[in-house]
């Protein structure tokens, strides 16, 4: 059996993402960052999910993003309501959290080497992809090549069967495609949490473009959805 | 006046490094990631030099690093006494750490992104690359290229000003050359921490692998360590 490292935030897309990572075969070691964000409730998510899928461990592992701030999900910029970002490559939202991913591939690339993994899926997509750099195929291919030079797994596994690969099993689907893909291998959705800037008991809000792009999906599908969201 | 983001440990290599950066006229911002590493007294000196600098920012910033393990440096292995490894790159000695340069690196991304600055500088060297894979050329330059895939900075500035660099000053220097360059640059060794595995009150052992390559350098140059030594 493969070890897998997935990068586990709890919402929608990390979910899928890592029940993909268990079809096909692999023992899970599940990352959760608590980067100190403004919906700190995913991290509560993350765990449910993690539960559910049977991961072999679940990291949490506090990294205040915070610090550093320029994003609206760590500081104190206003997270947009009610619009989704549609130029693709031109605009990038405030939500963008600066290098965010880069730092968690890195993190999850020494746990992948600590556990003796050599797959890390990540549950990105370049679709629905709103404005973020560090969402493309051409970003995961670098982090790839990096991986493999930084490490001493990659250094002393040559051979491609050792290799450490970045899996974006989500890269090329709609958030729609994503969900019936999850449904298809038995994810209960009610378990994730997508808002951006959910109240103070946890409940989604509606109106960001995380919960927009959720509903949207849901509808498209014709299938509720199964978390509860509030005014 | 450029601004940089210095990888700041608190040892010879990063604090020599911090001084060529200022020496070549940035406005500096220190990074500092306590990792939990064994040697935690490295993070005084790290602010130490820091004030000594007159960087703008001091960041120092909590990474459990011992979460994952793997490492003498985090975990429970024990760091080598007097020994040297000889064979570079097919050696990777236990106190290699587990990503950690691409994590550190990935911070100071994120530091660099909101603090404006388009070089990040940190003081490997492949000369006394003690079978370290992350202290290689060809890893910066994958780490260069991830940047600039991997942030609104890199993707909003295709020209080459800004866009961002990774500055290895020391990368060609023998650990001599490196305290020599310190010297003329003005650089006050006596408030740094190189060693691996310091005494409860953060004396020196003078047996680690990086209290060995240290005494040597310093003895090379007829200069006298500034630091104290246990035992």
């Amino acid at each position: 059996m493969q070890r897998a490292v997935v990068l586990l935030s709890g919402g929608l897309d990390s979910t899928t993402a890592a029940a993909v990572a268990k079809s096909e075969g692999n023992e899970l070691f599940a990352l959760t960052v608590d980067y100190n964000q403004r919906h700190r409730v995913e991290l509560l998510a993350a765990c449910r999910v993690a539960a559910r899928l049977g991961v072999s461990r679940h990291l949490v592992i506090p990294v205040d993003l915070r610090l550093f701030g320029g994003s609206s999900l760590t500081g104190d910029l206003t997270v947009p309501k009610d619009t989704v970002a549609e130029n693709i490559g031109l605009h990038i939202p405030n939500t963008y959290v600066p290098a965010r991913n880069t730092i968690f591939l890195s993190l999850a690339l020494a746990l992948a080497e600590t556990s003796n993994a050599s797959k890390i899926y990540i549950g990105v997509s370049q679709v629905d992809y709103s404005g973020y750099p560090d969402c493309r195929p051409e970003f995961l291919s670098a982090f790839s090549t990096l991986a493999n030079l930084a490490t001493k797994m990659g250094v002393e596994n040559s051979d491609s069967q050792h290799r450490i690969s970045i899996e974006a099993p989500l890269m090329m689907l709609s958030k729609t495609e994503t969900i019936r893909l999850g449904v298809s291998l038995g994810v209960d959705y009610s378990l994730t949490h997508t808002c951006y800037d959910p109240s103070a008991t946890g409940l989604a809000c509606g109106h960001c473009e995380s919960c927009l792009l959720r509903l949207k999906a849901f509808a498209e599908l014709g299938i509720p959805d199964p978390i509860q969201y509030g005014s």
